[in-house]
């Protein structure tokens, strides 16, 4: 089997790499091919017995999409996304990345033709809704988003199940909660305090709080992105139908919840390493944001999400800090 | 005041043209110009004191937008569309005109920039939404369509939304039932017969049914829907608010409510008109489409529609028969 993984670079797309290989193939399948794609070169995976192409390349200008698949990879990962922040402060270039690249991408796949009709799994996101919410969102819920970013990964939704319904290619489009703890370096996504007020104070420095303490949200480990895209790749095409969104099952707390699951874990000492900052920007953005699903339809398709944050906390411990924190 | 329509040679362009002449302006500002947009130059209207530019312009030709925006209307009612069958038949077309042409005109009025911010009233359709449906659709269900011209309605009202969100300009997409009667020849539209069923036997004309009796839809006239329009185009912004699109009023009855009301206007030789000829292909298309709305949010917002199927009838009558029809 041949896997191309696209945004391979990026936390998500080298951790995927890792398991796959680790793993071996998705599914009954053997991965024999892997071919890694993001706008910078990404890294060389370990030891993998199969042929790896790595190529950096811009899916948003054109001809890029038609090289990509030119080699017919069996399952497209398709991850590429500049983030919400970032999507907001340049509108263009959000356009371009998000909307644009996702087009040339699918274009480019149907205009194979031939029978060539891959699996996709597409990386959407909770920000395709926009507040106000009932509780817990249904899966029947609309989808009305308040940030550039959630209306092109509601677009990219919209045109995946339009193609996947002509039969161009069998996609599937899952919309991840916020991931935490992310690792490495925070980037441009506003959501990003939600993993820094975790991951920091555990590697003994300092994090900014942004928000108050009561804001709510709705979270899964890196480790339950990995199992959701390998699910999502080997998922009964029928069995999706032809409502191609799929909203993710996940935790929902506070940062209060956040900061009292660390309290448990880390102690007083990391915990007094939160700073409180507030940023009335970043305020506004999350709380157009959702809270809490009712993600029955995913449950049923056999995701799996954490119930407790203090797995999360320890799926990071174990991950990323090899086992131990700065108490 | 000046307002562009794109789409003005089609049915409803010409209707509104000519009822926003009649009434002499929007609100209560005063109609000072026109001007006219379709893929072919739209007829002269009736007499009308103030500017009237007629233009054949291609809206998915890139630059046609700017050329389009470039006068500054004050309202932009956008109803240039190709019809759900032939979006369904021509792909690229769909996606060029619908999707490609929505976006080029969004654009164009985003990079004038200088403050400009007209309002923005674009024709979605229930189309947006795919089955299987509650009995009643919600204001807040999601938008799963099945067919290719859904989808870009769906994407249009996304962007619309985005647009407005960011100051760009100030949209509203509304969500016209089916219309009927549709006057004229039949259209591509795979929702014809609805129309035909009626307006043909009335003429003393043939019509073909494709689909069974007990097929419910959802429903208002020409009449209404040009009022739907110039309502949208004076509607407060703030009233709306964030979610921009809007699932109009309508009624909702089955074909053979539309023969009952036809027969009890028209009388039994009117209604032998009508030819059973089952079509699986309309079949299939029309039994994803909705059947009932509670559109509580159109309401509280002011809009209004038919509610005997009647009405409907005597508006046809009435509107394109000078009172008169053959029995």
């Amino acid at each position: 089997m041949h896997v191309l993984i696209l945004g391979a670079a990026g936390m998500v797309g080298q951790k995927l790499t890792t398991a796959l290989i680790a793993d071996g193939g998705l599914g009954d399948q053997a991965l024999t091919r892997l071919s890694l794609v993001d706008v910078v070169e990404p890294p060389a995976p370990a030891a993998f017995s199969g042929a790896v192409d790595r190529v950096a390349a811009d899916l948003s200008l054109p001809g890029t999409a038609e090289q990509v698949v030119a080699s017919r990879p069996d399952v497209i990962f398709h991850l590429a996304a500049i983030v919400s922040g970032e999507a907001e402060a340049d509108f263009d270039k959000g356009y371009r990345i998000n909307l644009d690249g996702t087009r040339f991408l699918f274009d480019a796949i149907r205009l194979v033709g031939d029978g060539y009709r891959p699996r996709i799994v597409f990386t959407s996101s909770i920000a395709v809704f926009g507040a106000p919410f009932p509780d817990l969102i249904p899966d029947e819920y609309f989808t009305t988003p308040l940030t550039s970013y959630g209306t092109q990964k509601a677009i990219g939704e919209l045109l995946l199940s339009d193609y996947t319904r002509r039969g161009f290619f069998d996609g599937v489009a899952i919309r991840l909660p916020t991931i935490c703890v992310r690792p490495g370096k925070p980037n441009k996504a506003a959501s990003g305090f939600f993993s820094n007020i975790i991951r920091e104070p555990l590697s003994g420095h300092e994090a900014v709080l942004p928000v108050a303490e009561d804001v709510r949200h709705w979270f899964a480990s890196p480790r339950a992105a990995v199992s959701f895209l390998k699910h999502a790749a080997t998922l009964d095409s029928d069995r999706i139908g032809p409502r191609r969104a799929i909203s993710l099952p996940g935790l929902s707390c506070t940062v209060s919840d956040e900061i009292a699951s660390l309290r448990r874990i880390g102690g007083e000492a990391v915990v007094a390493r939160i700073r409180r900052e507030p940023d009335p920007t970043i305020g506004r953005i999350v709380a157009g944001w959702p809270t809490n699903f009712n993600a029955r339809r995913a449950a049923e398709l056999g995701f799996v999400a954490e119930t407790r944050f203090e797995e999360i906390i320890e799926a990071h411990i174990e991950d990323e800090l090899g086992g131990r924190f700065v108490s």
